[in-house]
């Protein structure tokens, strides 16, 4: 992996974003940071989190994961990357396993558009080919999308839905399966693109805060 | 509530059922009971949960909530009543504060079907007429619904998503928010012909599993 | 074709649902019979309508295609086969150009299941194995489906939408593209469930009436 | 009708959206106009039409529906206002009758936003109240929509979905039912702000085509 990411994932990652997203502040953080690399003024600050996690899953504490739930809620945008799919976020944001079937075996990917006009699907060649994956396939056991933006085709013949959109509280998620540790699919300029649309589309409302119960008196709204 | 509901809440909301739904096996647990009501052996031999409560919502044990969870996503049918929005199970599937606004002040609600061709819907009359209710109104935080069956408005002038379906796992989830301790919901004609309508919607499939992973060889379907 | 299709591609369909739906009453038409196989008595006594169709979709009369939808907005079902995308009732049900990409050169079409529950799925193989289609990829211009509930890949790498539903005024649309005259797809066990299965999900409400416009005085739903 | 809108309906609605969007150009035509309005050197260089219309519906020409639909579907935002709801191009986007239930009789209107993080609702107060307004209620017989943005309820208990999007081929649709020619609505500050946010969403792609066939060989997308 070093020798295909010196810079670590997140590094690429990041590389990706900055080159379409020239104003952007983009921050790195891992697990092995202080505070899991999320404290508190890190996480107010921030405008759209990506979220990419692999074996290491159930080592991010479950407090945090409760902070980074009330953010989105809030407004935050999630972007959940590849593995990402079981990370403790992502299972909590959907109410399901997010079970799926899986191989490594190099194969090559095939991304296709489904809703072109869609704003994270934005300049992105049809289809976007990517020569070596590991293979996610369906079922993939998540609540029916609000969007269905992309699905991907594998050498083996396997589908999967491979970027899907939600609205989670006052906060946009989308979820992006192309991205492994073993091949370099996030320096794949396609991939990037998608990224970078995503993270253009997930960000916060003007206005953050929390959904909250009121209990107002009949006719409230009137003059 | 004792002369409203002389068997319980339970008891009326059981009685509903058993009008329409003759050949069902129909059983009523409470908080108050062993195990909280629902020992291992009631919960896997359940086909479709009804799921009412109030104020007492953080007393259900959290390792119960998680095998309740593992039911539904394994394909038992969840039906979801009135403040049980709140309840740890219905947040838990689906990822957000569930949150809305509320009156208590023995409003009209009307209760109109959008979705006139569901099972859900079948055989009730457009609108049902509730004279008196608590007002739950939006903005009801929730996941975009699957099904938007029904909406209601109340005298107030305040309307709601009182009807709504949702897939998680391989089970089925309906929310139906006429229903109120303080008022004898449960007794409405309407209100009984809709959870009976909805048990029989949110029947497990033939098969009940929990979603799995699975990492199977290139090819393997083919013959 | 003729060696292939016998009886013709709508009696090998015909055959397929006897077998599935011993009790059903199944009626066959033509685009040669008299009014083109579907004069009003028999629609009018129809439940569920397949529609198969190429070369010829602009031979049917605009005057029947109205009433076919007007009978499917009423509550009739209708499955909509393979190169039926380009047919003028499809067409005009979902407002879109229905245009997709296409390729006929016997390619292996596998098609897998998304939505696990849905009773159009219920017995299907996970995946449905075509050995020889043509091949319908993305973009598959129509509106997002009420559900999606199959998504074929072939061997070229296309994916497409195989299997989606729609309502529409009262009664149930499903599309499923699986199905060529040059292959002897409709006697494919897998496919013959899927038709069957769907002709089930079809079934028009018990009320058939075409959605009209009312005035009604304020508070005509009181007592 | 002259001294409410003294520029006449379009001239309130061109009004309205200049002063939230002081950087578009803005036209409006009528049926009374030559080619009804809408000679194609207009059609071709409009981002975003929106269409009033009531008793005159029959009058506009078939061909002219039909190029408006063409170039909705190739990119062209839709926004249909009102009584628009059965005019020839909504009805013919939809597949549907889009018939609805209606009273005439000043009602107050109230419009609560359920989808709060939409752009169409930005910056729009919860609720939006009109003081008079025609009663448009349930069952609105309309595809189920791909986004839900507002529910209104009215004086008399009656329900409506009133802000609803829908894509069809490359292009955004908003229907929007608030605004009448017996009720100063169109002038109502909340009413120009929803049009104007849905006039910048509906905008189109940067490339606008309409969807077409394409008939690749195997392998066409790989280098």
């Amino acid at each position: 992996m070093l020798e295909r990411y010196p810079d670590g994932m997140h590094g690429a990652i990041a590389a990706g974003l900055a080159e379409h997203l020239p104003d952007a502040e983009i921050r790195t953080a891992t697990l092995a940071d202080a505070e899991q690399g999320l404290p508190d003024s890190l996480l107010e600050s921030t405008d759209v989190l990506l979220w990419w996690g692999h074996v290491a899953h159930d080592q991010v504490d479950d407090a945090l994961v409760e902070r980074v739930k009330q953010r989105v809620l809030a407004g935050m945008g999630l972007l959940v990357l590849h593995s990402g799919h079981f990370s403790k976020i992502f299972i909590s944001l959907m109410g399901t396993t997010c079970s799926l079937v899986w191989r490594n075996a190099g194969e090559r990917e095939v991304v296709w558009t489904v809703a072109p006009g869609h704003p994270i699907a934005e300049g992105v060649p049809q289809p976007i080919v990517i020569e070596q994956q590991e293979m996610y396939g369906e079922h993939f056991d998540i609540p029916t999308p609000d969007e269905l933006v992309f699905i991907s085709s594998f050498a083996g013949g396997e589908v999967f839905r491979s970027g899907v959109t939600y609205r989670r509280g006052r906060g946009r998620v989308f979820y992006f399966s192309p991205g492994d540790e073993a091949y370099p699919v996030y320096h794949h300029p396609d991939v990037r693109r998608v990224l970078a649309n995503a993270a253009r589309w997930a960000m916060p409302p003007a206005v953050q805060s929390l959904p909250g119960v009121t209990n107002p008196e009949s006719g409230w709204y009137l003059p």
